[in-house]
C-alpha cells in the first residue's frame, strides 16, 4: 500500500480542533454550577449509549466533542466544580491544564535523562523549588542528599518508600532473596489504606502491619507505637517502616512526628511522612507547624493534585538518602544504558519509581507555580482553611448537630445529632440534589458527614450556600421521620 | 484576608492561552524536523537557566510559553518526530492529545465508578473495543469473565498480574502473610527488565526469578521451561508465574506461548503476555498469528502508548478472571463505602490497580479510534512494518551490514560488520547529528543497533534518508579508523 493516504491531523487541522476542544473547556468552566454535582447516572447508562462495535473508518471530530458533551458529561461527577465538598479535592486550574496539555503534545518519555533531559531536570528543580516553598528539612532538596521525584499517587510514593526501608533494613537483601516473614511495619488506625495495599504487595503480608491505636483526637499515641515495636523486637521481629500522616483521610488528624521520630530514628526504622493533602497548608508560615518532626523523617510525600491547583497525576515524593531509593528500585538492562547515566552526573527518575516510562508532568507544576507565584497560592490555600473554620463556626452553634473531630485545617468532620441513620439520609438526599456532593467517614463508630474545602474555585458564597442546603434538608429528614412515625 | 481577590485563570483567559498553547503545538508539529531528534543538552544545563528561587508573585501566561520555547526545547529529545527509531516509540496524535485535553480539563477522578461513572464505563467499553479488535479470546471481555483496564504502563500491568498470581498460588494468603520464599516466576533471558522489577517488589526475590534460556531466534525455549518448572517442584518451591513476551524489546522476539500455555496449565502457572510493544500489530489480520496461544493466558497488556497513536501513559491489561485480580487488590476503608460499589453491580478500577486515584484516560483511546476508525489504525500499523522490512531488505543487500535478529514486525536489529567500537562509534555520530535517533542493545553480547519504526509521521522518505544517512557515517566511522591506523 503507498504511503500517501494518511489518517493522521494535520497541524492545521489539530489548530482548529485544539481551538474547539479549548473553547468547550472554557464554556463548561463557565456552566459547571448548572450540573448535578454527583452524577445522576445509573450502572450501565454510559455503556448502553455507545456502539457495541468500534467503528470501521474514522470519525468526523464534531461527532467525538458532541458526544462528550451528550454522552459523556451526564456520567461525570463534577470534581471541578465549586460545590464539590467530597473525599479530599481533585483541583485543578488553567495553568495547569494548558501545562498538561504542552506534555500531551510534546509527548516525551522521560525515563532517563538522556530521553530527554528537560523533562528530568525540571522536575528535580521544581521540587527543588516546592521543598523550600513548603520549608522541607534540606536533607530533601537534589541539592543535598535527597530529592524530590513526581509519583502518580501517594499510594505510590508510599509503597516505593516501603520498599526503600525493606530494603535498607535487610541489608538490601530483600529485593535478592524476598521476604521471610520476619518485618514489621507499623502505622495508625486511621492511616490510608494504601498503606495496607502497600505492605501486602511488598510481600510483607498484612499480618505485619500494626494499625497503632490513636488519641482522642484520631492521632497516633506514639506510647502505643514504641510499646509494639518493643514486643516485636522481642518476638524476633525486625521493625522496618512507620507511616506518620499528617492529615488523615478520615478526619484530618495530624499524627505527632516529633515523637514519632525519635522513636525511628532510635530505633533505626524508616520513617514516611504521608502528608498527601495537608502538606500543601505549609505554603503558608502559619500552618508550618504541621511539618514539625519532619527532620526525623526518611520520606515525605504530598500530592499537588489534590489542593494545589495540579490537575491529577501529581504527588510529590522526596527521600532523605536518593542513593538508597535507587538501589531500591535500580534495575538496568543493556538497552538502556547510555553514556549520560554511566557519568553518575544525571538523574534517571526510572530509578525513583515502580514503572519505567514517565510523562512530563513537571510542565504543569511548573506552570502553576509561576502563574500563581507563592503568595498566590498562599491566598488560596488560607481561604481555603477560613472558609472551613468558617464553616465550623457556623456548626458549633447550631444545636442540631455536633463537629466529629477537631478542625485543624481545612476538613470539617461532623453530625447531626439524630444518629447515623439521619445523617445517612441527610447526605443521600444532599447528594442526590445535586446542589453540593459530600461523603462520610466513621469515628468512633458513628457515622460522620466530611465537608473539605478545596476546590479551586470554591468560594464563601458556595459554602454559605452549602451549610443553608445542609440545614434545610436536616429538617427535611426530621420532619419526615416524624411523619413517618 | 476577603475572598474577592483571585489568583486564578478566568474562563475567558483559558480561552485565549488555551488558543495560544494550541497554536504553539500546532507550530511544533510543523517544525519538529527541524530539531536535532536527541537533544544536544549537557547535564545541568536545563537547571542553571532556571531561577533559583520560586516567583514570589505570579507572572504572565507569556512568560511561561517563552520559556518553553526558549529553556525547555532545547532539552527535548523529540519523541515526535518522524525521524525517532530508538527504543520503542511512544507515539502520539492529535486525536490522543485533544482527548487528553479534555481529561486534563474535566479533571474527574475515576478511583470509583461513583466518583464519576462514565470514567469507568467508557474504559471498559473502550478495552472491549480493543479486546475485538485484537481479536483477544472472550473470555478477557467484561461481558465473560474477565475485564481490562488501562495501567500507566506494562510495568504495573506485570506487577498486577503477578500479585494476582502469587496469591492464586497460595490460595490467597501471601496478602495477609507475606511471601515465605517458596514461590518461583519465570520469563525469558530476553524479557522485558519490568519483570525482575515485579519480583522483587512483590517481595519474591529476583533469587526466585529464572531466566529460562533461548533459542537463535531470542524466543523462549519451552523445553528449557518445563524442565526448570520440574526441579523447583522437586526441590519444595511452588511455581507461581510465568511471562512469555510477544515482542522483547531488545530484539523484538516473539515466545511460543501456545506451548508455553500448553505447561502452565498443565501446571496450574499463571501465565501472563507481555505484548507492549508488538500487541497492536493483531489489529491487521495477517500479523494476529502473534496473539496464537493467548487462549491459555490469565493477563495480557498492550501498550496504545507506545505503537497506536495514544499519547502516554496508557497501557491496557485484560485479566480472564476478574474476581481473582480484584480480590488481590481491593482493599476497602469506610470512606470510600458507597451505595453503587455494594450493589456490586459496578467496577471500581481502584480495585484493578497499585495506586488508588486514576485519571480518565480512556477519553484519548476512544477519541484515537473514532478518529483513525480501525481501518486507518491497520493502514498505520501495516505501513510502519512494510517500511520496516523494507530496511532490512536494504541491510541485506548491503555487505558491510547484516541483520542480527529476525524482523517480525517493526524492529530491525542490525550491525556493521565491523565489530562493536564501529557499531558504538556509528551510533554516537548518527545520534549526534540530530538527523534521527536509534538505540542499542547486546544479541549474542555484540553490540547490535535497534532501528524501529513506529513514530506516527513517520514516512519512507525518513526511513530512506536514515538507512542513506547510516551508510554514510558507516562510511566516515571506517575512513576514520584507516586514517588513525
Amino acid at each position: 500500500m503507498p504511503s500517501d493516504k494518511s489518517f493522521h491531523m494535520t497541524p492545521e487541522d489539530f489548530r482548529r480542533h485544539g481551538h474547539e476542544v479549548v473553547d468547550w473547556l472554557a464554556d463548561y468552566f463557565t456552566r459547571i454550577e448548572s450540573f448535578p454535582v454527583l452524577s445522576r447516572a445509573e450502572p450501565g447508562q454510559i455503556r448502553t449509549s455507545l456502539p457495541l462495535e468500534p467503528p470501521a473508518q474514522g470519525e468526523p471530530f464534531q461527532a467525538m466533542l458532541q458526544d462528550v458533551e451528550k454522552l459523556i458529561l451526564p456520567g461525570i461527577t463534577h470534581w471541578q466544580s465549586p460545590n464539590f465538598f467530597a473525599y479530599f479535592p481533585s483541583n485543578n486550574s488553567g495553568a495547569s491544564i494548558l501545562g498538561d496539555l504542552l506534555s500531551s503534545g510534546l509527548g516525551v518519555q522521560g525515563m532517563l535523562w538522556a530521553t530527554s533531559p528537560a523533562c528530568t531536570e525540571l522536575e528535580t528543580h521544581v521540587l527543588d523549588w516546592l521543598g523550600q516553598m513548603l520549608d522541607l528539612p534540606p536533607k530533601f532538596l537534589s541539592t543535598d542528599t535527597g530529592g524530590g521525584v513526581i509519583q502518580d499517587t501517594a499510594s505510590s510514593a508510599s509503597l516505593c518508600a516501603l520498599l526503600a526501608a525493606r530494603e535498607r533494613a535487610t541489608n538490601f537483601a530483600s529485593n535478592k532473596r524476598g521476604c521471610d516473614g520476619k518485618l514489621a511495619a507499623y502505622t495508625s488506625s486511621q492511616a490510608h489504606s494504601s498503606i495496607e495495599k502497600a505492605v501486602q504487595i511488598a510481600g510483607l503480608g498484612r499480618d505485619s502491619l500494626r494499625l497503632i491505636e490513636v488519641h482522642a483526637n484520631f492521632a497516633m499515641r506514639p506510647d502505643a507505637l514504641a510499646q509494639r515495636i518493643q514486643e516485636d523486637r522481642q518476638n524476633g521481629l525486625i521493625p522496618c517502616f512507620v507511616c506518620a500522616t499528617v492529615g488523615t483521610t478520615s478526619s484530618n488528624a495530624i499524627d505527632p512526628v516529633p515523637e514519632i521520630g525519635r522513636i525511628c530514628r532510635g530505633q533505626n526504622i524508616w520513617l514516611h511522612v504521608d502528608a498527601a493533602m495537608s502538606g500543601t497548608a505549609a505554603l503558608c508560615p502559619e500552618f508550618r507547624h504541621i511539618h514539625n518532626g519532619l527532620e526525623f523523617a526518611d520520606s515525605y510525600c504530598f500530592n499537588p493534585h489534590k489542593w494545589m491547583f495540579t490537575n491529577f497525576d501529581c504527588d510529590c515524593f522526596y527521600v532523605a538518602d536518593r542513593k538508597g531509593l535507587i538501589q531500591t528500585l535500580s534495575v538496568l538492562p543493556e538497552y538502556l544504558k547510555n553514556k549520560a547515566t554511566e557519568t553518575g552526573a544525571v538523574i534517571d527518575y526510572r530509578d525513583w519509581q515502580i514503572p519505567l516510562g514517565r510523562r512530563f508532568r513537571s510542565l504543569k507544576l511548573w506552570f502553576v507555580i509561576r502563574h500563581y507565584g507563592v503568595q498566590g497560592l498562599q491566598h488560596h490555600v488560607r481561604e481555603h482553611v477560613r472558609l472551613a473554620q468558617q464553616f465550623a463556626e457556623w456548626l458549633k452553634q447550631d444545636a442540631e448537630f455536633e463537629l466529629a473531630a477537631p478542625v485543624p485545617l481545612n476538613l470539617v468532620c461532623f453530625r447531626h445529632k439524630g444518629g447515623d441513620q439521619i445523617n445517612q439520609d441527610l447526605m443521600d438526599r444532599l447528594n442526590r440534589s445535586g446542589d453540593l456532593y459530600l461523603t462520610h467517614t466513621r469515628l468512633n463508630d458513628r457515622l460522620t458527614l466530611r465537608f473539605c474545602v478545596g476546590q479551586t474555585n470554591t468560594q464563601e458564597r458556595h459554602v454559605r450556600r452549602a451549610w443553608d442546603r445542609i440545614r434545610q434538608e436536616a429538617r427535611a429528614v426530621w420532619v419526615g421521620r416524624a411523619t413517618q412515625a
